[in-house]
Order: C-alpha cells, then sequence, then structure tokens
C-alpha cells in the first residue's frame, strides 16, 4: 500500500436524482478517471436541491475525503442554488469573471443563435474565493475551493459539459498536486458459468492471494467479470498482480471471453475486424437492440453491415425470406423461423456472419407452451447454421439485454469454430 | 406540509459502483416507489466493500434518516461482507432460516439444474436478530432490521431480485407503519426550447408559486422537463396542485408534448396506437437505437412493425430501394438520400409513417462540408415527406440519443399535421 492514500467523495445535487427521474451516469464516469491517477473515491452521495442538505454534506464530506467534487445545481433557473450556498460557504461574494461572460457570449452569439438573457450572463458570476474552471462546452463555469487542507471543484451536472472540464483541467491539476501512483485493475470477463460455481473454481487462488491484492466478482447479464486490484508503481506490485492475473486466467479458461475490461460487443467486434469480416443482424423480440450495441461504439461500419428488424412476421418474408409455411406451421418464435432469419438476412446483406433472434420478452403474449421468456437465437455462415432456446425469467427490459448477450456470446463462440 | 416527514437513505454497497464499472439503476427505482408511499429520498450514498466504510455509513445515516434501505454485498463470494457485518452491527449470530433454505435449494433444482454447493447454503443463514424477507427471484434473503426507531432494510443488488422484494414486502410493509400522504409530482415534457428561455417565459408564474408547491427544471436531449412537486393529500394542496399545473401548461402550450412523466418515444408510441397507425424506421447513423426505444415498451408491436438498419450504402439500395444514382451524387449523410430511405421503408413495409436517419455519429468520418455530427433525418407518410438537418456537437452515444429525439419529435409533429 501507498504511504498516504487519497480519498474522494462525489457528491451530486439535485432533486432529479433522489426521486428517481433522472440516473446517475456521472459518478462512474468520474470515479474511472480519478482511479487513473491514483485517487479513490471512497464514497459518492446524491443530495437534493435543499440548502441544508447540501450544507451537511460539505461539512460531512470534507470530514472524511480529501476531495470532494460536486456536480449540478448551476443551471440558470431558480432551484439550482449550489453556487449561491458555495459562495458563503467559503466565504466570498460573487463577482463577474471576464473569461467566463466571453464564453457564455460566444456560445450564444455563434451556437444557440439567440439574444442573451439576463439569467445567462449571471451564469458569468462566480464566488470571488475560488478559482474558475472554464466550461468550453456549455455556460456555467467550474469552480474549484480549497480549505483546511480539502479540494472541493464544483461542476455542471450535464455530462458532456463536466467530462471536457475535468479532462482539460481538473484531473490534471489532481494528477500534479497528489503525484500518485495509479490504482492498477486487472479484469478478465467470463460467460456461461454463475458466479457461485466461479468463486467455487477459484477458491484456492483467492485465499493464496498476497494482502495487497483484492479480488472482486461482478456478475451481469449472465456474465461474470472477475477483477484484481493492487496500489502503487512498485514494479514488484506490479509483477505480482501480472502472475496473480496470469495464473486466474489458466484457473478459468474454458469460460475466459477476453482478458480485459470490455463488453461482449467489443468482443465480437474486435474479432470480425481482426477477421475483415462482416455480420449482419435479423432481430424480432430484441427489437434492434444488437444493432444498438454494435454500433455504439465508433468504427462499427468497418464490419457491421446492417439488418432489419422484422417485428411484424411479414417483415420476415418480405425483407429476408422467411417462408410463410414455416411461420404458419412452426410459428414466429422456432427454431425453424430463427434459422430462416439468421441464412435469409445472410444471403440477403452478403454478410460472412449473421444472428437473429425471436422470442416473447413479456409481461404480455405468452402461451402455455411458450411463456413469456422464451427465446430462439440463431447464427449462420455461408457454411451452416445453429440456433439455440433459452428461458429467462426477468422483466422485459433485462430479457432484451439477456438475448442480446448470450446471442453475442454464441455468435462469438460460432466465429471461433469456423477456424476449426 | 405534512406534521412528521420521513426520510430515507439509500445505501448502496460495492466496489463496483465506486470504480465506475456499474451504474446504479437502483436507487432512481427506489426512490420513486418510496415517493408513493410519502417517504422522501433525501441522501443516497455509495460506499465499498469495506468494513470500516459500511460501518460508519450505517451510523451517520442513522442519525439523519429513518428508513435505510441497502442494496448489494450479499452474494456468495468472499467480497460481499454486508451479512457478516450487518449480523455484528445488530448484534446477532448467524442462523439458518429454513424457508430461505428452502428457496435456494428450488431455485437450484427448478432452474439453475446444478447441484448445490456448500457457499449457496450459506445464503439461507441470516442474523436472528432480523425480520428475513423472502427472495422469489434469487438465492440471497432480504433482512430487515429496527433499531433505535430506525428501520434498515438489506437487500440484493441484482435489480430484479431487489425490486421483487420491494414490490411484495417491503413497500406494503412502509407504507403500512407510516400511514403517510404520498409525495405528488406533477410533470411535463417540453421540447424545442432551452431550459433558460424556459425560466424566461414563466418567471412570472415561477415567482408567484405558493411556498408548499415546488418548480424544478430537469432537461435532457433537447427536451426540458418541468416538475411541480407538493406534499401531502389534504385536498386543497392537491387542488391547489392541479390548478398551477394547468396554469403552467397554458403558458407553454406551443412547446408541450406531453402533460405527464413520460418520454418522447412513449408519447409517439400512445399517439399511434390511438390513432390505429403504424411506424416503420430506416435507420443509418442510430444503428438501431430508434428501433430500440420503442421496441423497449410492452405492446410496441401494436404500431412498430419494424425496419432496417442500413448502416452500408448496400443495403440502402437492397432493402429499401435508394437509388445509386442519388447516394453518388448526393452522399449518403444528404436530404435526397434520407427522403428516398423513409419513402422506401414505408413503401415496402407498409406502414403509415416512418422515419429515417443518416449521419456522422463521430469521433471518425467527419469532413470540411460535413463535419461529424452532421445529421439528417426524414419522415414520410403516404402523402408526403419532409426532411430537417441538424449539426450536434457531443459525443458518439449522445449524438446518436439526440438525432432518436429530435427525430421522435419532428415524427409528432408529423403526425398532429396530417390531421390538417
Amino acid at each position: 500500500m501507498i504511504s498516504k492514500n487519497i480519498n474522494a467523495t462525489i457528491i451530486t445535487i439535485g432533486d432529479e436524482l433522489l426521486i428517481g427521474q433522472t440516473i446517475d451516469t456521472n459518478s462512474a464516469w468520474i470515479a474511472q478517471e480519478l482511479n487513473k491517477i491514483g485517487i479513490w473515491v471512497h464514497r459518492r452521495l446524491a443530495v437534493g436541491d435543499v440548502w441544508k442538505d447540501i450544507w451537511q454534506s460539505l461539512e460531512e464530506e470534507s470530514r472524511l475525503s480529501d476531495v470532494i467534487l460536486i456536480t449540478g445545481g448551476l443551471g440558470p433557473t431558480a432551484d439550482d442554488i449550489t453556487k449561491p450556498l458555495l459562495c458563503q460557504y467559503f466565504d466570498g461574494k460573487l463577482v463577474v469573471n471576464a473569461e467566463a461572460l466571453q464564453n457564455v457570449k460566444h456560445i450564444f452569439e455563434v451556437y444557440l443563435k439567440k439574444p442573451l438573457l439576463e439569467r445567462n450572463l449571471k451564469q458569468a458570476e462566480v464566488p470571488d474565493t475560488c478559482t474558475v474552471i472554464q466550461n468550453k462546452r456549455g455556460t456555467a463555469p467550474g469552480m474549484w475551493f480549497e480549505k483546511n487542507n480539502r479540494i472541493f471543484m464544483s461542476m455542471p451536472g450535464v455530462p458532456h459539459e463536466m467530462k471536457g472540464m475535468m479532462i482539460h483541467s481538473v484531473l490534471p491539476k489532481l494528477a500534479e498536486r497528489f503525484q500518485l501512483p495509479p490504482i492498477v485493475h486487472r479484469t478478465l470477463l467470463t460467460a456461461g458459468i454463475g458466479e457461485s460455481f466461479l468463486a467455487e473454481r477459484i477458491k484456492e487462488f483467492e485465499s493464496t492471494l498476497p494482502s495487497n491484492i483484492k479480488l472482486a466478482y461482478l456478475p451481469n447479464y449472465g456474465m461474470v467479470k472477475l477483477r484484481l486490484t493492487a496500489h502503487g508503481n512498485d514494479p514488484r506490485t506490479a509483477a505480482k498482480l501480472e502472475a496473480e492475473f496470469d495464473m486466474l486466467k489458466q484457473q478459468i479458461s474454458d469460460v475466459l471471453v477476453a482478458d480485459e475490461d470490455t463488453t461482449m460487443q467489443e468482443v465480437v467486434g474486435t474479432m470480425l475486424k481482426r477477421r475483415k469480416q462482416t455480420l449482419s443482424t435479423a432481430e424480432s423480440c430484441t427489437g434492434g437492440y444488437i444493432a444498438h450495441t454494435l454500433t455504439h461504439f465508433p468504427g462499427s461500419s468497418l464490419f457491421y453491415l446492417g439488418g432489419v428488424v422484422t417485428y411484424s412476421n411479414d417483415l420476415k418474408e418480405k425483407f429476408i425470406d422467411v417462408r410463410n409455411t414455416t411461420l404458419a406451421g412452426y410459428g414466429a418464435v422456432s427454431r425453424e423461423t430463427v434459422i430462416e432469419m439468421a441464412e435469409g438476412v445472410l444471403r440477403n446483406t452478403g454478410s460472412d456472419y449473421s444472428i437473429a433472434t425471436s422470442g416473447i420478452m413479456g409481461p404480455d403474449g405468452g402461451t402455455p407452451e411458450k411463456p413469456a421468456g422464451t427465446v430462439w437465437i440463431a447464427v449462420a455462415s455461408r457454411k451452416n447454421a445453429e440456433a439455440h432456446s433459452y428461458y429467462f425469467r426477468f422483466d422485459r427490459q433485462r430479457n432484451i439485454e439477456m438475448t442480446a448477450m448470450y446471442g453475442l456470446n454464441i455468435l462469438r463462440k460460432f466465429i471461433l469454430d469456423q477456424e476449426l
């Protein structure tokens, strides 16, 4: 372990976080970036737009943490009270920051092409006790305060604006201040084995891990990530971490999908790009979700040609030539249909591989023989095709996600088998 | 205001939340459900799998809140320390709960079809100082503790399991205990106007709001939600809230999308279902995301026929008859191409309406004339078609989301115009 750990709290401000209208994605990103410069986020706190609650959180967290990062509550409207509160908390008075004012004017002139309002001008005001961190992507400037050897950084809640500020100013400033060794994570992805069975497989390994290396299990969508974590840039620690990671990989090689912190769709995409091969999709029950997960990443056009969302039976016939007799004889949710979907989309797009899904995602639409959660998945190449069925017991959203992830894992193994 | 507010803290446990590997969606759902029974979540806290940090959070939050809901850290692996910690915190000792044991055995026999491991049996152990809340959807039982007039409820972090427990046991128990009037929210959705301009429009309204009704602005994806909140079931408060909400609606009627807390895709879906009309999609740059947002909701097959993801130009020609001369003459990202996409998918699917997208989502692929972020969106009916272009300055993920939401808003207005 390192001599002095620097601990951070992330405080997110906004009633929308508390009543569940907004899901906080900022904190996850901030935590990842802080880890890279050796700062550990040990607490994340969300409070509402309530003076007393925000004030209390500043007092408490400054007792527990060295760095307090604050997002939200900096908008131009009356429910945004963070700035006046910070001004009072840090004994300042509001003054216009010339550069921030210039920035607000620039954004309105060039991008919004609208006249500036008084309330927008006010966004350029900051407490005179802070160091201003300019916001190139929006109108609310960031504010860096220091008090009793603690750093407080207030940023807007808009992810795009916050990220710009962090990357260009806050992270470099923090890295320079603390000069910490990074917190090193090594993560691998497994599929096809449950958390407890995985734990049973590696319990010997786990019990002999040195005390400065920590193992974590992260189950999700029928996959489990295993993560080893060590602090420090001592070469011996780094070497030990690598050695342990290699040992772990060997022990679970049969269920290993990737030896990095990645996703199933990235693994499949990388495989295809490396082989210069292409993929198409024919989605019924997943309704475009597989296509979306593939095209979410830059560069997907290098391997993904496209596909169809054949929500109605009619489109299964029209776009990808599923035979009417197959649909009538076996139903849309059947091995026969999903195989014809995979073969049809492969043929009609000219791709090297294809994946097709058909199922009942729920909550409605199930029958006694095919209850909600029943899914057929097929994959095809020019040489062959195969289909698998599953029965997922979850809610609609999770059934869709599980179908996509199971499907991509089937595809991954199918592509690997084609080499043989 | 009501006589005694009941405040809750949600504590989520797990390093994966702190290092940003997992995004917490549980807390948002829990907060929404608690609001319905009148409990206000005033703090949400995430801590790691660290004994001292969890212990400290229990001590602190029990000073600040009446109800403390805890999720995570109950898995079968060694990094899951929540249960032994709770056992010690509440002065209990671990005993096997017969019903929980029965449940674990049942899940392994019926669903997993695998032999039970010692570590799975241990999941049926609970502190003898808690009331067990059975988990019908997984192997880890929930634990309800009471101490110093505070309620503590520990649940698994798997969303599906936590939700089952909350719906069937925890929410009814809390509702019965406190018998609170609900916290009432009235939310409306606007599109096409920025937060500060909206605030300027309604500043008179805002300044005359009674003190027990609170207004909040929730901007997202170029839309802004406005939310009025009141506590209590006093008929006068409820009537006042309704009156204020009506007044608000009148003042922003030209940018009003819906007078409820909903999404653009649900608004479009509901319109189409009401009209018994159908929709198809032809997506290039959004890569299936529009299809996914539409099919995410149950009942989407009533209005959504399906469509194509034509990531390659070749598929634009094959599936939806975009002319090669159009692609060659104007490029894939052009008014001409996107109009032909919308008309082609409408014709080939036989739908009443269609939507098509083509653009450069970035970070790569831009040119000086068409920089990354350039998007064309078209909508069509059997009578006519129209196209709009935008320039989004965000990252890839956000550009995709913005294109989808702007596109669905164009479609919404297009459908409304067809009545004329």
